[in-house]
This record gives structure tokens, sequence and C-alpha cells, in this order.
């Protein structure tokens, strides 16, 4: 459907203008600000609840969650500890973009926190294609989702910041050919910071607070 | 954006109209046909590469696998046994819609095949928006995507004709509660034909090539 091309690309251009604003909001804030997208079920909501606890005390916390429906994810947010925790249903759509996430930035006083984490709706595809304003972009994959993503799903793995392997525990019980998953990452994204690691047992998550303290304590 | 919502009902129409051109198509040469949708990595792939094998002698397969790069999947069909595996890059979308399955309709010989297998792009929102003209929907969710599913994606829960529960030879080492997801699917799609199994063991395989089969011979 050509004649729709346009218009995507007027609306994009539209979302890029707005992402701008909310970064200068978030910034003049002294607030680091992540985008964590992934595959329904990869670990987003997971590795922030495991994330939360071991920031207590050392980073205001809030967090904005997208998700088609239901307030899951935030309540799960707030009952793991962040300072504020802001559900946005996006009734149907297929990600968040900078207008949804400029309206939960409205419900917040953003001068309060330290660290602000936004989890995309679970999708691979659709929002990579809409910035947010967000310092840093964080992909999450997982083991059982298999080692040919980076190959199937090159738009969303060549722009992130940062990649989170997650359920590494699992890798005794699947097939996951890690140097596999590992070049085609390197092609798309070469050098892209990485953490493996696994929500359930922790293994790994040291580095992966480390990396959020560093960023935050200079933002 | 609400602009925009006129055209997007306008697609959908000449994309509805359009499957009912495929469907007419597929029934006029007697074949049964389906369309798997899935998050990335729940076993869309997986599940045909079993399934053929498993048809082998008895069904005439034809498959189409819908991806936004690579041919890794069809490739994985042909040496799994398809009789014709057709793959279809959709160079960013994030969905088959009913113009490409056209396309690659055209490509066939549909008297040649008793079933179709359209493998949709590893995505848990969008795909269940574009109808495609096939028979029957199958939904492919997994053990390690977590039970939660249902009521965060309930758009494609709700739509489907039958649903694959894939991986649960993972129950062991993961946290997954059956009774809630089934509540979930139950409240979105009472009674909805389910397939609890593993890719990887072939546990319970044979429900779900019973199903094909008995499809495939009333086509």
């Amino acid at each position: 459907m050509p004649q729709n091309i346009p218009i995507v690309e007027n609306i994009l251009n539209a979302n890029d203008r707005l992402a701008q604003e909310n970064r200068t909001r978030i910034d003049s804030a002294g607030v680091f600000s992540i985008n964590i997208m992934a595959s329904p079920g990869a670990g987003k909501t997971s590795l922030i609840e495991k994330t939360l606890p071991l920031l207590k005390d050392k980073l205001r916390v809030a967090t904005i969650d997208g998700d088609i429906a239901t307030s899951i994810d935030a309540d799960r947010a707030a009952a793991a500890g962040a300072n504020a925790a802001i559900q946005i249903n996006t009734g149907g759509d297929c990600h968040l973009d900078a207008v949804m996430l400029r309206g939960a930035l409205e419900q917040l006083d953003l001068t309060q926190f330290d660290l602000l984490i936004v989890e995309n709706v679970g999708n691979l595809v659709c929002p990579a294609n809409f910035k947010l304003g967000t310092h840093k972009t964080v992909l999450v994959a997982s083991i059982p989702e298999g080692d040919d993503k980076p190959y199937k799903y090159p738009g969303t793995y060549r722009g992130v910041d940062a990649l989170v392997i997650n359920k590494i525990d699992l890798l005794p019980y699947v097939e996951f050919r890690m140097d596999y998953f590992e070049r085609g990452v390197q092609v798309l994204n070469p050098g892209v910071t990485t953490f493996p690691l696994s929500c359930r047992t922790g293994e790994g998550l040291d580095a992966w607070i480390s990396w959020l303290m560093q960023h935050a304590s200079h933002a």
C-alpha cells in the first residue's frame, strides 16, 4: 500500500520532534533514562523487578510500563520498590511513542528521581521505529527465544545501546549456539555493551547494575 | 495521532477484501490452510519442522514463511520435507497481509497440495489485525515466555482458532502457573482447541497432527 508511506514518514518526523522535547525535559531534571525493548516474555518486567531492590538506597527510580492491556507490569514494579510506577495502556497499539511517554512524564516530578526506566510493549519490530527521547535503548534477548533472532530482527538489534541476554540458566535445556548469536549481533551492532544474565538466579546482574549506576551518576 | 485512524480502517477493509479473494483461491484448490502466529522464538518454525516429517506420505504440504529478513525459515521448512517452501521478506513490516500472501500464492500451483501452512512474522500484536484468507489461525504460546501473556495480548488470544502451548519440557525450570494461564485463555476464547506439546521432545505432537489431518481431509 504505497500511498500510506508519506503519512507514516510524517508521523515518524512528528514523533522524533516530540522525543526531542521529552529528552529536554528529562535532561533538565538530571535523570538518566532507558527504554527497554524485547519480545513478549523475554523478561523486561523480571529484569526491572530484580533491578529495583539492588538500587534501593542508591538511586531513586521511576518506571513507566507500556502494555496493550492490564497494569500487571506497573504493579510488579511498584511491589519491587519503584519510587513511582506509571502504567501506559496503548489500547491495541504495538509500541510506545513519544506522545504516550510525554503523557506519562507529565504525571511525574522528574526532579525527584535519578533513573527513569521505560518498559516498552513486548514486540521485537515496531518499538524500534519510535524514538521516545530516552538516553539509551536496551534490548532484552532471551535464551529460549533462540539464537537466530539478530538475523531475523536486524532493525531492532542494530539500533540498541545495550543488550541483555536473559535466562542464561536455561542454556543446558535448549539449543542455543552462543557463537552464532554473537556473530549476528556483532555484524549489526559491533561492540555493543552486552550483559548475559539470569533474572531467575541473579547471575550476571552485578554488571548490569554497575552500568546503570555509572550512567545515572553522570546524568 | 487521530488523523491516521480513517486511513488505517480503509487499509484494513481493503485487506479483508483481498483476504476473501485468497480464501476463494485456496478453497477452489481444495487445500486446508492455517496461519501460525506467535512471539519471536515461541517455536513457529520448530513446530513446522517437527510437523512436516510426521505428515510425510500423508499430506502434500506447502509452507509460506514470513519474516522481516532472511530465508532461514523457508530453508528449514524445505529441509524438513515441505513439498514447496516460499519465503516472504516483509522488509521491515511487522506482519503479513493479504497482498503479501496473494503474491506468494501466485507462485504455487495450489492443486498440488493438501495443506498450506503460513508462518507469520514473530509478533504477538500486529498480525492479528490482518486477515490473510486462511481457514484457521493458530497461536503458538511458549512456557518460558510466561503465564501472563493472555492478559497482556488479549486481541491475539481472543481471535485464534487453536492454541499450541510449546516448550512444556521447560515447565520444571521456569515459573509458569498453568491454571492462571488457562484462566486467561478461557475468558478470552472459551473452549479454544489447545495443544500442550514440546517440539524438542515430541510430547503432545500426535494430537496436533491428528487435528491437521482431520481438517485437511475435509477441505
